[in-house]
């Protein structure tokens, strides 16, 4: 079959309100930093009613990488379920005018489309408070084989295990594509969702996964273990291809013998550190479509990475197909 | 044969004069920040005159390590030139009393005993002065080939190779590991070392050399390229065991597939980064006596790092047995 998309996105549908604040914040409210953290609707309203200025973006981890991808010039899709309510609407004219093909139909009742308060503290840190929402409902229907298998890679988010329901989608999805011969990547999202759903990821990795993301906290909360090398050493057994993001100390890619380390790309000011590794996986996955090798792949990521974190916001400004170009690696 | 030592260590014996200044310290008299150079006497003691309360300590390259490498409980014997003059007098007993075998004769006449005068900014960062005076004077009489043969390994620093006349005394070293089978490890030293003798360490890595120390900058210079993953895959194809050490990065371990990405040991203020790849290798070396895994050795060497960078000198203050121990690596 030819490939009618580079990636194929699975992941949750958020509306992102960004809220900038001192550390101070976070105690007086008792967020915890720098991680995510579900919270229901009550929750979430209450947080809405002390963030009066907070502003409203497309979020959503995988949605951020299908925005990234699309902004280096790739084919993407995104299956994520909203409500056909004000943050749904705008969240799918959204991803549809940067130009992801987007299907899911959305929901006509039921809970509101999902919305993600984030908190940045000066230091670029970002604490997330997470209301699923309409992301529950996401149902094996959503998924349309076809267009998964169509895809040179499907690209799955761990934050969707949150959702029992969401499920069967998954398997779905990642039975078309493997089915296609097509290859299957995975982020672990988040260290305290991989504490969630440790074996679940565990088995999954074994089982289906060929492409990796975590970054060292998730990696080294994958495997119980304290140091990173010793997470290193860990996903490299797997023989899978694994890429570990390490914030300001770079990356480490590693497939069979083969092994990079390389350094993050220079960023003058962190503003906001949410989507850093959403778009590190963008830049990666884009590379990885255009046969490049792998350390050009992560340096991609790292580029696209360094867009991100220099402003608000979780997806990126700057055309990233124009920075691969100036950087030589378009 | 029995070994006698874990680590016989050859380099230029030297004594070190300290002086804490300002960055402009350095501009007013014309001192290359954070390298080394070398200089004349005339230029020595024109520079001694205007440190007038500057401490001496003896130091050395690999006269360091092998203080590190005693402080851990090690066996060592170290090659270097003196002169029998009094900052010739401290360096032996220095290096005597912390039971590092030395037996190397002192020069009569000639050139006085060798200083590194040593800029330290308030960055931490050290800039060195080197006047090799009697260094230049070791000679293949100086080498005792069946101590060398007794040496479980043989440490040799590449600062030797700016004196044509050591090169001798190196290759008889070298000659003598090799055939009683011991295996010969070589540090880099300064990237400008690598810039002057590029073509003939390369062939020495590729003859001779089973352990290669280098700094991020050092082995950049070797390979003449400009990102560090470059020179890992650079160094990583010489199939040689490689310690690739990164400042406040960590390190690289590498030896064939196997591959170790560590962390730098904390370190609560860097006071003065003299020594920081002398002690690393002392770490590493010591793990290795000990016949340690790769990713412990690169942890002892960490430690001994940090160590030595948290004050003022190029050799350990505290025990690094202890802190080895305290590790859980002793």
């Amino acid at each position: 079959m030819t490939e009618r998309y580079d990636v194929a996105g699975v992941g949750n549908a958020i509306v992102d309100v960004i809220f900038a604040a001192p550390d101070s914040f976070l105690l007086e409210h008792r967020i915890a930093k720098g991680t995510m953290t579900l919270i229901d609707e009550y929750r979430a309203e209450s947080l809405f009613a002390i963030m009066p200025d907070a502003h409203h973006l497309s979020g959503g981890s995988a949605a951020n990488t299908m925005a990234g991808l699309a902004s280096f010039g790739a084919k993407g899709l995104f299956v994520g379920k909203v409500k056909d309510d004000e943050r749904g609407n705008a969240f799918a004219s959204d991803i549809r005018r940067i130009g992801v093909r987007y299907d899911v139909a959305a929901a006509k009742d039921g809970a509101a489309t999902a919305c993600c308060l984030i908190v940045v503290t000066p230091d670029g840190q970002r604490s997330m408070n997470t209301y699923l929402g309409a992301c529950r409902e996401l149902r094996s229907h959503d998924v349309d084989e076809a267009a998964i298998a169509s895809a040179r890679v499907l690209y799955v988010e761990g934050y969707l295990w949150d959702d029992e329901g969401s499920k069967a989608a998954i398997r779905k999805a990642v039975k078309a594509a493997k089915h296609a011969g097509r290859k299957v990547a995975f982020t672990l999202s988040d260290p305290f969702c991989v504490g969630r759903y440790r074996d679940e990821f565990l088995a999954l990795l074994e089982s289906d996964i060929d492409i990796l993301f975590a970054n060292e906290e998730e990696a080294k909360a994958l495997y119980e273990v304290e140091a990173f090398d010793d997470a290193l050493q860990a996903t490299r057994a797997t023989g899978k291809l694994v890429a570990l993001t390490r914030s300001a100390k770079g990356c480490v890619i590693a497939r069979g013998d083969e092994i990079h380390v390389l350094d993050a790309a220079p960023v003058a000011k962190v503003v906001d550190t949410t989507g850093a590794g959403d778009q590190f996986a963008a830049g990666f996955l884009f590379g990885l479509s255009r046969g490049r090798p792998l350390d050009d792949c992560g340096r991609l990521g790292a580029i696209a990475a360094a867009e991100v974190i220099s402003h608000y916001g979780a997806r990126p400004e700057a055309s990233l197909k124009g920075l691969a170009a100036r950087a030589g690696l378009a």
